[in-house]
């Protein structure tokens, strides 16, 4: 019987979301106030979810601890109390929106937890805004 | 690669559950206390996901202010500090549990947004009672 | 020490903001979409603080069964699932804001539990907006 | 229109993550501090999401008392306040981690509420760890 | 009997942790990744508590509508989406703690609100750090 | 301008409500289900607030890092997916109820932090039951 664990982390980022291609007044028409020049920031949840079936030996599909070691070292160290536009290699030349950000990271989970294990990640910009991708 | 984008909105209402075919005893045995005749009301949470792919210009799959105006001149104006039985024209001659609320939103949604975008629409009528439409 | 313990526990009323010596109009600006005449509805939770020494026999203050008891028999079971303006004797009379409803729980409340234990009761109508009333 | 409807209720319990068939040392290499001989414990949050057409005449899918009721007599009652190495008949011989006490949950609820009505059991462990079965 | 009632409004900041004084070094000894030179943000709360007698004709102590409407035009509108140690008057010069940041809240709400009526500030930075000012 | 700074923490552990003085049958009818045998378990929140006044050159009182090594080193290590009634040197020979536990603690960490600083301690058993002491 396959069963889904999700783990959830939190981190702390700033961000600007503007495209260089466009002017501020068309970056403000498009992002609102999330285009303020001096940027601005959010407490992110993440949520990671991994499936498949319980080893009969431990009763776990993967261990806890190495999932979220694997979280903080691929992910959450490069991230967390950082600014996304400057700070963050996998997100350089990107529009640090959370649509892109939640994309890049579960390419990044993907390849770093292996074995097609990562079914779902989910990115909670703030209470009432989240992003998730699945493995279709 | 597909994001799905989830909008969490808040109204409270009041209802009654009630279907007038029945007595009020056949109504009180079948809804127990949610029957009572002068109501009641919850606090209620909205989530509505679109899903869709990232647009390379934006960064974004549909602005989430467009998105939001959409669930708040659609629905919520109309059902915010209302009464679900007396006030609310999509109601209208339906009982008002919250599955039939749920599946009167997905609709109204669906033909808003356009285009297929609409994924889901959950509705929690308290912290212990969630009711979810998915797109097939 | 002196400890002091909360309990919190939940319902859902209808009301309507109305003060029947005050014209609709009056009311509408006074109370806003919080006078809608077919009134609306919250899923409250309250909370009931009460503080003294644990006695050193049980290690507790008052056994939470007892106050659980206290609370449902004398409050919840009075309100739940009821209409603030025509249902609830201790309201009669009243205008059923949250601000007047913390103030007769409060008194009923100190005077069911009895010997000065009451310390707090404190209702959230929503997430965002909550009501306290403490001893002195 | 098919909803899928869920309830959460909420349970405590003690465990000690512990194969009989491995020494102390090499439980405590797998499971690390929740091996702790004297066991520790958790607040539980599950979570069953049935679906199904609301019914014309009720507007429901199932009566949410009703799945209460199944709920507490098949699962909570047993899981409560209990230690899910020792007082538990449905975890007897079992490794008691969280994956496979929402997998025989999801069992005993598929078979309690019958008719392919179950879609989904969801078990928190703490805020950040959780654990969900799917039909297929 | 005097009530207490708070509303909560959430906004989200951009800020360094910084001492112009000092190197980056110390800066860093001191504040440590919050210090990071381009920045990091947060999702704050702000909870603001007046207190009062209701008013016999209103059941109210202070119009909510109006005490929010304080709130946003005298702080959250100058801060939401900002950058603080940048883009906020009235932190101008200020190091952008939030130990500081709700003093000046305070300071502003209290004027603003005006008759003694402001109890308490609480300013929560993320969900485990938080901050309060009462008058004394 | 004095503020007061609250540092949220979680652990897990097991207990049984247990006086050695009384026979099984008298700490049933004292304690319910808290006095199974085997035990159950808890995910506890702690909340630790200290006051003071921000110290010009940081803009802080007490560095939140350091509060948090104090309150690992002395309390949360000690208890952390432990037994209280049997492996927490702390809780030797004392009934484990929330009121004791939330006791010693306040006493640990006013040690600890020293210089009076220490102005409240809260511990949460349940979403739904919580237990505070505050200096006088």
């Amino acid at each position: 019987m396959k069963v889904a664990i999700t783990k959830r982390v939190h981190f702390c980022a700033g961000h600007r979301l503007y495209n260089p291609k466009l002017s501020d007044e068309k970056n403000f028409e498009l992002y609102g106030p999330c285009s303020n020049p001096n940027g601005h920031g959010h407490n992110f949840v993440l949520e990671v979810t991994v499936s498949g079936e319980p080893d009969p030996g431990s009763g776990m599909i993967i261990n806890l601890r190495d999932l979220k070691q694997i979280i903080n070292s691929s992910v959450i160290d490069k991230i967390d109390h950082k600014n996304l536009n400057l700070d963050v290699d996998f997100m350089k030349g990107a529009i640090p929106t959370t649509e892109i950000l939640v994309s890049r990271i579960f390419e990044i989970l993907d390849r770093e937890i292996g074995n097609g294990l990562l079914d779902r990640v989910t990115l909670w910009e703030s209470e009432n805004n989240r992003f998730e991708i699945s493995r279709d």
